[in-house]
């Protein structure tokens, strides 16, 4: 294992260190805790969105907490969900008088420290309401039980701008609700990665090998094989997402290529050529773009291809400027 | 090898292809040649900044291309320089009545290669300046002869911001000149990069070594040897900067960890905690922070730290806002 770092113990808590140590003017932590980490600028009657995971995915979770996405973000061990007790001190510490949004992927151990969160801020008086993304077509057929990648990516940009547009509850939850029905991911991986108090891969492939639909955290994809050209990664994962999701002739999207980690830009920009040209062939138009590492597995090689269908609303909320200490848009 | 590509001899232009088509509103090529990388946005009477190197590094050296930053870039292949033909077109396109500073690394190839292209310059009475980041403390004790990396940044956001208030060609040069001047890097590689049409590794490292000061096409280092944490790298590396440019306590400093490739953030912010307790010893202070890939070699894993003394000019010109498709500081 070559990994830049002290004790492999304190892999999160050093990371955070140096976040905080870097970025103080724009984030802090509640109750005393640097895992409950939270925006420094609290807007008054703002409907506040929290979320929460395992380490190990920068940007991803706490990297869209800012100006424009989210609030706060309970932070756990590697591939670890945070605590109850933390997504409910956090909601303490970012609500601000119009109720909280709970956001985050579909895993159960997550699900329980949401509830139990929720069932505490019950006891409070604090509103809530959860939603989870779930947008890996690969992992289930059944849109319940998938579980959430990249793709949440723009359900925080929705709900995002829906609350900083001072929206009410329902309406974030609302906006949330839309991006996730329009957004469809596919990914695939071509190294494991290490979890530091491991120290062993988390999976093995062959030398020349891909694992399709492989999950963020190794998970076992639909098929481990050969490796194949940008093109045909391409097509057959928009086949796979279009199959699920059907697309007219005419109908626009927004497209996010993001990288897992030791996957270089220059491949990320291969294979979103590969993507524009295949859904150009299929006469669906590629409103706006991103590419880059959005939701990462540490060091694991390999890509996901975001789909996400747009009208005029989901444009409008994804064009929205957004300001945090690892994203900013203007 | 295991890349996201159609042919290995596409790698570069597939990769522009896609640059081009997700950033189309803000970058265009010169001469109808997409390695001729030039802003979309020409502002009359601004001094026009052209820097170029092998491909390979993104966000370098394009991703700087942008408002507040650079007016083009000559992209080679793969670790290869671009051509003084390319530079020179891409000269013609961009300068905008003020003169053109030629701002790029310190290789032999693409000395020749920026010459060239001042001369053809010079035939057709467009006024140019040369300056080349030499920051690499442990290429070389000799100042003239040391390797460009990382800290380039920091001289684009200086010329860069100059450049935008419309200080005159000789005012941009001087900014450059001033950055470099309190500006050195330390890097390190813990594994090689693999170029797409070689198909084998720069260079080999043991199981769990790395190799101090390798440089960023792996070029060899000043030992390779056990890796060590995070708080070890970090003294050795700023000790080995401090030396060859003392800092007295009460200095301020900018500072840039930045991720050779496929060093996870996690790693890189464990990183920039450790500089910033060590310079803090010092009594050194950080003024303000960059961590993430500003300068990488596709897939290696490894990290490089960049200090640059400032004082109030240099803030001003570091807290300067600026626009790219690969970089946004607001």
């Amino acid at each position: 294992m070559k990994k830049i770092m002290n004790q492999a113990e304190n892999y999160t808590d050093d990371m955070l260190k140096g976040i905080y140590a870097v970025h103080g003017d724009m984030v802090k932590c509640a109750a005393g805790d640097p895992r409950c980490y939270c925006t420094a600028k609290k807007v008054p009657g703002k409907v506040a969105i929290v979320t929460g995971g395992g380490n190990g995915h920068l940007p991803l979770f706490l990297g869209y907490v800012g100006d424009g996405m989210l609030d706060g973000c309970g932070v756990g061990g590697v591939f670890q969900s945070p605590s109850g007790k933390q997504i409910y001190n956090i909601t303490k510490e970012v609500e601000a008088g119009a109720g909280v949004l709970y956001l985050y992927g579909n895993y159960t151990g997550d699900i329980m420290v949401f509830d139990d969160a929720a069932e505490r801020c019950e006891m409070d008086d604090i509103e809530t309401r959860s939603i989870v993304g779930a947008d890996d077509v690969n992992s289930s057929g059944d849109e319940n039980v998938r579980r959430g990648v990249a793709g949440i990516f723009f359900l925080y940009k929705a709900a995002g701008a829906k609350a900083r547009a001072m929206g009410d509850l329902d309406e974030v939850l609302a906006a949330a609700q839309k991006a996730k029905d329009n957004t469809r991911t596919v990914g695939f991986a071509l190294t494991p990665c290490i979890i530091p108090e491991k120290g062993v891969a988390n999976f093995t492939l062959g030398e020349n090998e891909m694992a399709m639909g492989m999950g963020i955290h190794g998970e076992p994809g639909i098929w481990n094989g050969p490796i194949k050209t940008a093109d045909e990664i391409a097509k057959e994962s928009c086949d796979t997402i279009l199959k699920d999701m059907p697309l007219e002739e005419g109908s626009e999207v927004a497209l996010l290529i993001n990288g897992l980690g030791s996957t270089p830009l220059d491949e990320q920009y291969i294979l979103a050529n590969s993507v524009m040209e295949y859904l150009k062939s299929k006469g669906v138009m590629v409103y706006r773009s991103w590419v880059g590492e959005y939701a990462t597995s540490m060091e694991m090689a390999g890509a996901s291809i975001t789909i996400c269908r747009v009208d005029e609303e989901l444009k409008g909320w994804f064009d929205e400027p957004v300001h945090t200490p690892f994203y900013t848009q203007v």
